[in-house]
């Protein structure tokens, strides 16, 4: 979540933590740097932090940064690296994205290769999304995949970025299960 | 639900809410056009009321209209778009639809393509349904798809609206999993 | 449930009720002949009674039955039905099914194709049945499908009729996704 | 779970319990040969006590053992028995697994060939581990397979035992899934 915009600080997960049993303690604030701003002793934050700070600064408007791990996000980013994003298209669901209106159109989910160097990972992001056109209604995208890793999205607030995991989940498993099935039988 | 029927009135869900959470207020209610008569001001119904509307003028008896959006449903009328239907015929499960007797029946569940013109829309369902035979005990049909978009179902109350989506939504995965399924290994 | 013996009594489900919503007034007690012995008028017992019937009466010492109809039961018995049964091998899960003591064994679920005859389909369970030696430590058989409809298993008690339907939809749905899934790309 | 080191004495579930109810006297206390401590008559451990006690004696610093039986799992074993293992390569997600840093890594999970012979079975597990190197601060291994069975897996404590099965079953729905997923269409 980002809680302060001037600086930018953002509250995220603690590295480590077991996400289905989080708590208030299970928390820490971050600057623009990724570096925590209220934590005692041995405080770190995720792993990922820099990826929300770059996420947080070139997204305007964004209040709250979401990363998922799901089956279907890990197996399509794996299958489409090498096009550079998974292409969603004609699917009502799409109208879920923030700014969409219509089913007819296409969406390139864009896929970096996995690392653990979040520095130059952020670079990368920060390079791919300053080329970027923001200022349309419709914002030119709204969450991308880390090869066989997983998915970021974002929102205005909370709801929205819950709204824009479930909109690339359920797509994702459409895209993927519709390379497997076969039409119907003449 | 049809609250209504002399005129014709609807309580449908308002737009942009979200569906895991409705509550009392979420809800409006409209006329035979899809005009809202109870709102205050800002308050709208859903996008597609008038295919709501053009359902509950058309079939006999309805008194509840479901509309569902799932990963079997959204591929299945993608995949079956260009037939025009999609075929479920000897299974078991058919005789959930209200009139159905026997499962060696075959039906075939209409699939329109999308559009965001809900005008049009209506139009042709209209026009498909009033050529359609509705006075036999089974009724000819008991939802249609909209191309990688989902089902539109009903029942005489809520109670056979659930149903009939169960129903739908357990057949569109049985007949999109059995194009996958080799038969047994000899 | 079987709730006499001498006479053969049943206690089942009453025809067309919400299966998630079943209450204490949703059962009738039936002989073996599947006539309902404490209606009151209206109460009619499930249409597939005769076969519970003719379960009751075949396996020695059963107390329960309970038929299930799942994605992949529906699959499974479609493809096999040409076959006569669904073969299980290897499968650790086997020894969940009573008398079985070993993975290395081989199971056949009879399939028989699906009919709205009662009558006629138990008089070939019956048929079937009388065929096979009963006085066995391990059955002859657990349970069996009906093509395109679902899976009857049963049990000494409720708890071991719940076990043989969990063991035989785990083991459907193995069967099932290995005749989709490749070896290990070399 | 390991409740004595010196001498070894495992708590394990009883034979024969429904693993989705169980209480304070499901379990029973076992010495390293397996043998039950605290049985009043008629407790006996479960069937597979061997191979927890082999894993407790054998991986350091273990304190607790799962074993699960998934679709997935069962079927990835059957697959991949004649590789002797299946291999996991490439995944973010291996990074769950305890001493794993980066994703850039391979996993090998031992299979073993499923059999009833616990005695037989340990000593295979026994030989296999024993070749391996234990010293370094990433394990060898963190879990294996039995064909056609189920996983093994284990931890310090229950909580990291509880997240390698977590990750193994994650990554196993990944391998296997992958292996029917074609690329994107061009």
């Amino acid at each position: 979540m980002v809680v302060g915009r001037d600086p930018l600080e953002l509250l995220i997960t603690s590295s480590g933590k077991d996400k289905s049993a989080l708590g208030r303690d299970d928390f820490v604030r971050v600057d623009a740097a990724g570096r925590v701003v209220d934590g005692g002793p041995g405080r770190t934050s995720s792993a990922e932090t820099l990826l929300h700070c770059a996420i947080a600064e070139l997204v305007p408007s964004v209040g709250a940064v979401l990363h998922t791990h799901s089956v279907w996000g890990t197996l399509l980013s794996g299958a489409d690296l090498g096009r550079g994003s998974v292409r969603i298209e004609g699917y009502e669901m799409l109208k879920g994205l923030e700014g969409v209106r219509t089913h007819e159109t296409s969406v390139e989910v864009p896929v970096f290769a996995n690392t653990q160097d979040m520095t130059a990972l952020a670079a990368q992001i920060r390079e791919r999304f300053a080329g970027l056109d923001w200022s349309a209604s419709r914002p030119p995208v709204h969450g991308f995949l880390l090869a066989r890793h997983g998915l970021y999205t974002w929102g205005r607030d909370l709801a929205e970025a819950r709204r824009h995991v479930e909109i690339h989940e359920f797509l994702f498993e459409c895209v993927a299960r519709s390379r497997m099935l076969p039409g119907p039988r003449a």
